[in-house]
């Protein structure tokens, strides 16, 4: 099972409910293919009889604690109640409800910084479960019901059950049982929206997203007013950019929704930063580039830390990347050029648009951004080999664990 | 004349009328100590009949262009005419308004950094115009009518006519008749507020302050919530917290108002940044002192550009001053101790409060603030002595000019 996801705009922000993740508003977000960023997931049921035998969970090749009544608890608890039901409606399945789990997860990419790393973890958890457990359209359960679940380990998760581009509802009910994903439309519709993903810091971030959505919930004047009266229209027009591929509004509605992102965190109290000195200068970069172009050429995002992700249509490519690369410099390692562009990654290509203002921001030192990931938009959760792929042999444990 | 002003809260962004300079909400500064902070201005009437006479103006020493229908020729026009009015109803007075006027102008700080140099400039020019022409109470011109006129050359510089707590009203008068500073309270109402400016860049400002007012006006979707809904209550507030002396109530609406202000810079398109990484780190100190003490021992807030002002009463001042001098060091020239506080300037001294987080920003390097400027609550406008200290010699030429 392999997974990731990248936002398209920061709408999610603030919780109505902690325990069960309900949203105080409903988001959109762009699935990005696991061909370059993804979480790899291996779930077996131990059937042998152990005496010991318990759920168990390693991830990156270290064993974690699963918390009782913690979110993974609760994740793992839900996915067998839906096992059960399906065995108690045909016995002639295996009662694998009835069994521990243990389960290796490895992203390859860097955890908590601000690269969604636990939305791809746990909706590859959630879709592994639901694979081994056989829970699909034809027991009776939809992708938006995996979501659910889903969102309950962490909330954007529930998005990247689907590929492509994706909402998540917010759902009125208390319970939460309406506050599902959707797709809006699968990647193939607009398959060539390219991702730059511009790694500004890896280091852990300084605020968690739980605990600075609550403080934006407590204090923030103007929160309330962004998810009554702006969210819900820039929700309606962002969907009809997708669905019309239409570059120039997708991108002045994500821009903006980025930008009232981080307003809120800024009108907190005590006011929680994601933005650095090195996002905002990408951001002028990116303005200056869409003024001189007369069009949209890219439009930045950025979720709870500093890094950009850059939405760039695939003819401009290039172009951007020519751009990006001049102003922050990187290495053939930091770059890898995965979809041979021939971009120059020491930034030697001049900027080939006319009337464009070279000096906007500085030429940036090599590692100011530490790496460019070149991506795109991706499809759904995948169904790998096992034994080929698989992070745990025969016995339950961690293949890794044998080296 | 000599006047300059700190802004405590930042309610002015956005304007109703540009040409008139009528604000979209009311707003409230402290003015500061002219001991520290200063615009010196000198103004004479050409009376000798020298054919080419007209009226000149010199900033820093050198010579500027009045533009013809700018905002300097709009405020001595508005100034004649008040002149004109009180000449037509006592004949005796000497034909003033007739003359042409010379006027010479100094800050003893940058200008264009962010410290409110052109409030303090043009409320300095006014208050020395008023002087020159004798428009006073008992000519009947009351100081807020003085205040109308300096608006119209720099908005907030119709706050700086007053010394002490001073509100902007913003009037609802399509012609901005209603649009004036009164006095909330004296500075001798609440004489111990200390201020600390913590100068992070003396370069000239990315976005010029009008051109960003009018960019977040068409922009920002939360900029009418929060001039309609949260700055009315806010101004309540903040009165009433001087009115009691309340330093607590005081820190937390600064704050809260300078959040929401860099806030909806943030929700401009393309957005607007004064704050850069120094800045934040300032706000992330003073947070963490706040935290640490359980009450507040500073508030911050930040005008149009990087630099920092610190509020903090009288009793706090050492301590504020050697957490600030810790954090981010001086030299003898930079933090001259006018106050003569005896911190060290290279931040050797401890921060004596238990259970503050010593790592919660870095010790910065010197020069990451290039200057820390200690002053205080101050008077408004006073007049000084020609002789010795006007800037205009007896021909209306600046004595600078004979050097």
């Amino acid at each position: 099972m392999a997974h990731t996801q990248g936002t398209v705009y920061q709408a999610t922000w603030g919780k109505r409910d902690t325990q069960l993740i309900l949203p105080t508003n409903s988001s959109l977000s762009v699935t990005l293919s696991q061909d370059h960023l993804r979480s790899l997931t291996t779930a077996r049921c131990i059937t042998d009889a152990r005496p010991d035998a318990r759920d168990r969970l390693w991830l990156n090749g270290d064993e974690e604690e699963i918390k009782e009544g913690g979110r993974t608890a609760r994740c793992l608890e839900e996915m067998r109640a839906l096992r059960r039901k399906v065995e108690s409606s045909d016995p002639s399945l295996p009662p694998l409800s009835t069994h521990p789990l243990h389960i290796a997860s490895e992203n390859n990419f860097p955890t908590a910084a601000g690269l969604a790393s636990s939305a791809s973890g746990l909706s590859a958890l959630i879709a592994t479960l639901a694979r081994l457990y056989a829970l699909d359209d034809a027991h009776g359960v939809s992708t938006s019901d995996l979501s659910r679940i889903a969102r309950q380990g962490s909330g954007s998760a529930c998005r990247s059950m689907f590929g492509g581009y994706v909402a998540w509802e917010q759902g009125e009910r208390a319970d939460g049982l309406d506050s599902v994903a959707v797709e809006v439309a699968p990647a193939s519709h607009w398959p060539d929206l390219h991702a730059l993903i511009l790694v500004v810091s890896d280091k852990k971030k300084g605020t968690p997203s739980t605990a600075g959505m609550q403080r934006t919930v407590a204090t923030s004047a103007l929160l309330e007013h962004r998810i009554k009266h702006v969210v819900p229209a820039r929700m309606e027009r962002i969907s009809r950019a997708i669905l019309a591929r239409d570059f120039d509004a997708f991108a002045q509605e994500t821009m903006a929704d980025s930008n009232q992102f981080h307003a809120v965190c800024l009108d907190t109290a005590p006011p929680i930063f994601y933005l650095n000195d090195t996002s905002r200068a990408i951001m002028q970069l990116v303005a200056e580039l869409n003024r001189a172009s007369g069009r949209a050429l890219a439009a930045y995002t950025y979720d709870a830390g500093p890094n950009a992700v850059l939405y760039v249509q695939e003819k401009d490519v290039r172009t951007v990347l020519d751009v990006v690369l001049r102003y922050f410099p990187q290495t053939r390692a930091s770059f890898p050029d995965p979809f041979g562009t021939g971009a120059s990654p020491t930034g030697e290509s001049q900027v080939g648009i006319e009337g464009f203002n070279e000096g906007v921001i500085p030429r940036h030192e090599e590692g100011a951004v530490a790496r460019v990931i070149h991506t795109k938009v991706g499809d759904g959760p995948r169904t790998l080999d096992s034994d080929k792929e698989g992070l745990l042999d025969a016995s339950g444990m961690p293949k890794s664990l044998r080296a």
